[in-house]
């Protein structure tokens, strides 16, 4: 329950329809993509940085916690108002400050969808790289909350290399203003990066200058078919130890295939176990001495066959049908989304699947193999106590795994709440514990998205 | 002065070797390429990360600088032990750890040279792109502390861009570890790029996973003259909105082309005014369309003629002649490495030549002009007080146009001693004292290359 002062305070400052307090309406603010559901005492909807300043200051003085929001695509937990508290809702500033082509930058509001920054960006032949699969959807403030990354990031690298400044009120209530407008720039401490990826735990961001990358003159497709995961684990070493790095290197295993299969009998021949779907691009028309190099790439000895698919529709054709069929699963899955260095990934995938037989239990495979960053989906049955149960084991078994190949435990999805029990398998407790200072000197009184991000 | 126990307590840890107290010896690292003098009290020569906690953690507890030290190439004073204290030198550090082709990964101690990483790299196919001038002869320990850049920063990004994870001692003494190995990863705070570009104030570097980037199958260079300087502006502009980035983009004003002159009569066309080396590198062998088009942008009123001169020693050729000379004047210059948004480069320009005008001072401008980074060099008398004096106010209104025009007043050099009394031109004082506070929370004694970086 928030204090009665405090929404006086709020209500005297905010129109109610920027504003609300019954439940009904912030349920919709009670969950994200995680599938988990923690209601907010009410929603705050600020139109400019000024507004996030006064709230937080507010929050402060109170001691009430504040939960900033995108859209709530998160799969970690990460916008989950777990004690209660106020959403923060960045959705309505939703300003393109200024498109300038001649830098190569765009300036936004939070609120601003990653689609909206590429269709203001694409007539001037520019893209901005971060591509989660959620890009239509979400927001640059949720992007850049967690460093989003997506299939591009293999060569085009994760929000982290995009963003060159921003905007953000920390936890006391004040805005600083970090990095700059220019590609180069090396004044002061770069507070820039160390706000991308922080989960909104640090600082609530109000504004981002975005560096934009021009878009490739061709792109092209190719699906190689493979009767065995090690041949096809060998093909994505391959492939990425070629010197022109691939612009989407995606992976699917003998599980995803099936699971296609099980509602697209005819879209895969039945010989292939393991799938790659690769992009090249480049500034040349004739990129075809690349395609001839990762063509050649895949010529190992379990490939079917590899072929160029110009349209790139037919290329994302089987991770397309896949989609549908994991959100249909979605409650029955343990979705993780680790990285292993890229020549540990037949190690990985075969511990993988030891593990799954030793718990006996079903999992499906897929990712960004070019970065070494799969995710691992654990399907299971939620009302299965034993089962669960043994995922819980499994899952941390993996975890072991992927540190011990010098992996890392979320490559884009970040921590959240759903991972925060495993942090310190990676992170010694002296660099956690400077880090858990940081988050105290930006937020002294815990209120931004209390609870996320570290280990309880 | 040191306190004697210390003293006594380094001697009994370290061989007199690895312990330099004698004034004389300690005067080789007095100095570094900012051209002023501080003698350190005692220089160390650590080896192992053990050490540096060893080291880090007496002088904390005897409250007594540390000043860490790559090679000295600075030009910001970044490496000056201003008020005494132990220089603390890390070019004894110099295991390369580990050469990772397959995940384009090399590890190495901080006194690794940069040019001993590329040599590294180089047989597998790839580079490390940072390359400031020093790139030969300074460490990677140094180049990570400035986030250093150089003429491939156009293309490939500085620094911060190409560490994947840090080994790092607090100003506690304490080892922290930092990132991972992988290209993604987004687990905890990012505090990598916390330390890139902090300058030695809040850790100490012990080690550095670093990111390959593969070596370009084709290199090709353009020089254009032109009669002017705004057309040589205009043509920057034109060729950095060209979708394909060029490897390099330098540029040398009519001040930096007579200085050759003086040297080298014939070198250069008697109508040169403005002058732009560009670099054009692929992964195809045919970049004839990225050339054309890279010629094609050039074409601006003034051109007087731009070619192709596929002997990168020869598209070199002017700006190598430059350095020597540079170095001559070297006492009687102001140096600084200003950044502004690359389309407002004609305005800038434009700026310094009346601003050099108006104070009635000779200045040289060259540099990184595809990142909007231009040298500027006050050609003054050290000696002539009011010449000096004239400088300085002239140096203030350069600053004042940089950021007028939303640049930076550092692109690589970084902020040192030289710079800091600048610094809250660019950073507000909010943000300023958050950057304070994080230098406190490092380092709480102030012990760690104390003063440099922020405002008196």
């Amino acid at each position: 329950m928030l204090p009665v002062n405090l929404i006086t305070e709020l209500q005297q400052a905010f129109p109610s329809d920027r504003f609300y307090t019954d439940p009904v309406d912030c349920y919709s603010y009670a969950y994200d993509n995680s599938r988990k559901i923690f209601p907010p005492d009410a929603v705050l909807f600020p139109l400019t940085t000024q507004e996030v300043c006064h709230i937080i200051s507010l929050c402060n003085r109170y001691h009430v916690p504040i939960i900033p929001r995108g859209r709530g695509t998160g799969t970690a937990g990460g916008s989950l108002p777990e004690f209660g508290g106020i959403a923060l809702s960045m959705e309505r500033m939703l300003n393109i400050i200024s498109v300038d082509p001649a830098n190569r930058v765009i300036v936004a509001e939070p609120g601003v969808l990653n689609q909206t920054v590429q269709d203001a960006a694409k007539p001037h032949g520019f893209f901005w790289p971060p591509d989660p699969s959620s890009a239509h959807f979400s927001s640059i403030g949720g992007n850049i909350a967690t460093s989003a990354g997506g299939p591009h990031a293999v060569k085009y690298g994760t929000t982290r290399e995009h963003v060159l400044g921003l905007k953000a009120v920390t936890g006391t209530g004040d805005l600083i203003t970090t990095g700059c407008y220019t590609t180069k720039g090396v004044v002061g401490y770069d507070l820039t990066r160390l706000l991308i990826g922080s989960e909104g735990t640090l600082a609530v961001i109000t504004e981002a200058t975005l560096k934009l990358t021009a878009l490739p003159v061709t792109v092209t497709g190719i699906t190689a078919h493979f009767s065995d995961l090690s041949s096809c684990t060998k093909a994505i070493v391959n492939v990425m130890a070629l010197p022109q790095l691939p612009s989407a290197l995606e992976f699917l295993d003998a599980g995803s295939l099936n699971l296609i299969r099980g509602r697209y009998p005819d879209m895969l021949p039945l010989n292939t176990h393991a799938m790659l779907m690769i992009e090249v691009d480049g500034f040349s028309e004739d990129i075809t001495s690349s395609i001839a190099a990762t063509l050649d790439a895949c010529h190992t000895d379990g490939l079917i066959h590899a072929q160029q698919a110009n349209d790139t529709t037919a290329l994302w054709q089987a991770r397309k049908a896949l989609s549908p069929l994991l959100k249909e699963i979605a409650p029955k899955k343990i979705n993780e989304d680790v990285v292993v260095p890229v020549d540990t990934l037949p190690q990985f995938l075969k511990g993988l699947t030891s593990l799954s037989a030793h718990y006996n239990l079903h999992n499906v495979n897929f990712g960004h193999a070019g970065n070494g960053n799969i995710h691992v989906n654990l399907l299971i049955n939620p009302d299965d106590v034993e089962e669960v149960a043994r995922a819980e084991r499994c899952l941390d078994e993996i975890f072991d795994l992927v540190i011990k190949l010098r992996g890392t435990l979320s490559g884009e999805h970040g921590i959240g709440s759903e991972k925060r029990a495993f942090v310190s398998k990676e992170i010694d407790s002296v660099t956690l514990n400077l880090m858990r200072n940081i988050k105290k000197l930006f937020d002294p009184n815990d209120i931004l998205n209390p609870g996320k991000l570290f280990p309880p």
